[in-house]
């Protein structure tokens, strides 16, 4: 962390790339390393050292419910974000289709429909093409030319017998805030009619208070700039992962409302609720449990402070462009307007265009590693795409982007061709100095291409 | 760890709990937080600060491989030693009863025979037995009377459709080491004639390098004491843990041989040549390397310590119980050998009786708690055990132990009634002082009784 604070300090380095991982914060670091030393017991053990580890898990438990108003005994500890996602679908997948004599539901894989956003996770997405290959039914969600989720076609596309719905919170390329409220009321409307939750209640007395569908949400890139209430947000599983709030490395948290039973994806000895076997982390739970205090009380100072700072990396970046670089034309991705309610404070996605149209494109991956050359750390997509993979999420936009221009809703001059981008994202220790100073090596690199 | 040695120190609290969890060394702890500090970013981003931490990754991971004699890329680094266990045999499991078209071997879940031995870490025991629910055919092996596998059992029971063994290298609850390299000798015979190979053989040629079955080796309870070399061992599969090893929590490792080939059990950003989906823990990787060489280092005084401090402590319990308790009889739960090579140096399982027949056996529940409450903290069984079950490995010994006396090989006399146990497990930190006091406690705890 000093080493950080340092490199920030001497301005060796302009870290932009906190979207894909968050330093800890050294309040965070002491606290965890206050725990190491304090409880390095079992905390399965029943000897005094290791009741005081599980009393000091129970209470980062308690801790991070708090921050999400919820349960403690809806949190569970896992290792990662992409472990939590993976939970929340086949752990209930699993409870849908193992037989009855073994605590399922009985059901048939080609009986199972999921819905899900194209511009979801890696470790979502990924997952859902398991279950596609298992036998469900799986369809994707599209997006608007903005980003956004299109929630009437969640409407249409809900089926009788879908069971899962996944939106993200916030997506990690475009930083596109998604309407998880209407996903959710959607979601919430669909249960009433839910011929499979009356399948299941038919024989079962216990399931009948579990309906479905149900609705997962992947918060990861949320809780520093939005305050999430699981009283308010509507979602029945939400995912957390530590190294995007300035916790520490390999902790996630799947939230799980009370009532919704999962089928564990790992054997043993049935630590987190029989949910999640494995040695609990309870450093990492503390740790992670600190990140969220402090997401929570610095939230509102930061949004404000990160808005202002996003905007004028735009706006700056437009005017120096224009100026400076006039052969290169500046697309923002996701939503144009910079005071959006629908963005995400600490993510900008631009794309970068010749204004000459024969001009060949700009290779934004060579962009990058100039802007890297002059200290500057960004990126071309999400961290957990394969190299040789194309951006999913930039793909998906552009086809709505086409959409809207055949709708005569975009100008095509509005909409850039290329199917690249560059993602900056703001975090904690971003500076106006430093925004300052990727603005001046952006505008180098570009005059170098 | 300043706390953990303080409390030492001043002696407040004695800690035979090793074999429950390790507290990280002191230089571990060095090496993360410089880490932590050093290699903030996602080692899967292109810039600099990515490519650091990645190479970061890949020399924690050349270090764990030249401790085990490995090559890097057949390491792959998890969670927990749960996790490690899980891959190896889900991920083989889906590899094999995958659809050819999604990369698999197409075989059905009844074609599989499985032998595990029955004194397994619950996550091998609880992976098979969900195994065994979905069809494969899951066979146990017994122990003998000392806590050691029964290779001539393992022999008669292996089958052609076998694909997997599973023997841990030392038991976590009696510490009897495993007859590993008999065990890998069995398997490797078995191989050659091996149907399985030959039906996967006959329809895919790159697999026809694999042959099964294939031995797993639990070995998360051995590298502080023993040496383990992956071109000696035999094993195809080994899981560590690094918290068990004076390193960092939530972290585990999976050997896997070259050749072989997992499925994953999360899916995402493909990380861990695509079988551990989830951005990699690269302190946690660098914590495990370090752990790892110092238990190379350590090694061979180590193991000389706690064997003396082992042996002395069984001989002086055994004294002064004699003298001070002669209404209770000790017994030793593996092997009675003290300085059996048969017998890990770091943990003593003992089982307390009334001398007298008719009295009302020992609670050792209680007994632990009545250590506890002097400062001793030790356990009655395995951590990843509920509370309310008994003991499955020392259960299996009972049984071992009756059909010995039975067969007239052990006198009745040799061996306790009870179905219970006290575990002392030592490590790092533990001093002949530490056992002196904890007889004491001990002695004061049986009189109270």
């Amino acid at each position: 962390m000093l080493d950080f604070l340092n490199r920030l300090a001497q301005k060796s380095r302009i870290y932009l790339d906190y979207a894909a991982l968050t330093p800890p914060d050294i309040r965070v670091s002491r606290e965890i390393a206050q725990t190491v030393q304090r409880h390095f017991a079992n905390p399965s053990a029943i000897h005094a050292d290791g009741v005081h580890a599980r009393r000091a898990l129970s209470e980062a438990r308690a801790r991070v419910a708090r921050t999400l108003n919820a349960h403690a005994d809806e949190i569970l500890f896992v290792a990662t974000g992409t472990e939590a996602n993976n939970l929340a679908i086949f752990g209930l997948f699993k409870k849908l289709v193992m037989p009855k004599t073994l605590g399922g539901y009985g059901l048939k894989p080609s009986d199972l429909h999921c819905l899900v956003s194209e511009i979801e996770h890696t470790s979502v997405l990924e997952s859902m093409r398991h279950l596609s290959e298992v036998g469900v039914t799986v369809e994707h969600l599209s997006i608007d030319a903005t980003g956004s989720v299109d929630v009437a076609e969640l409407r249409k596309k809900l089926r009788p017998n879908t069971f899962l719905v996944s939106v993200m919170s916030v997506n990690n390329e475009i930083g596109t805030v998604q309407p998880i409220d209407e996903v959710a009321k959607a979601v919430r409307k669909a249960r009433k009619e839910n011929v499979l939750a009356g399948m299941i209640a038919r024989d079962t007395n216990a399931l009948s208070q579990v309906l479905f569908p149900l609705f997962h949400c992947d918060a990861s890139q949320s809780p520093l700039y939005a305050k999430l209430s699981t009283t308010q947000l509507g979602a029945d599983l939400i995912t957390l992962d530590s190294h995007k709030v300035c916790g520490p490395r390999s902790v996630g948290v799947l939230w799980v409302r009370r009532g919704i039973e999962l089928m564990p994806i790992m054997y043993g000895g049935g630590q987190e609720r029989g949910v999640r076997s494995g040695t609990e982390n309870v450093p990492g739970a503390v740790g992670m449990a600190k990140a969220l205090e402090l997401a929570e009380g610095l939230r509102e100072r930061e949004v404000a402070r990160l808005t202002e700072l996003r905007n004028y990396f735009i706006l700056h970046a437009q005017e120096k462009l224009a100026k400076k670089t006039p052969h290169v034309q500046l697309f923002l991705n996701g939503s144009s307007d910079i005071d959006s309610q629908h963005q995400s404070p600490h993510i900008v996605s631009v794309s970068f265009q010749p204004t000459d149209v024969g001009a060949p494109p700009i290779d934004h991956e060579f962009l990058l590693l100039k802007l890297d050359a002059r200290g500057v750390a960004c990126s071309t997509k999400s961290a957990c795409l394969r190299d040789e993979d194309e951006s999913y999420v930039i793909r998906a936009l552009r086809r709505a982007q086409a959409a809207a221009i055949a709708a005569g809703i975009l100008s095509a001059a509005s909409v850039p061709r290329t199917p690249h981008a560059l993602r900056f994202s703001f975090g904690r220790w971003t500076t106006k100095r430093d925004i300052d100073r990727a603005i001046i090596a952006l505008v180098e690199s570009l005059r170098s291409i």
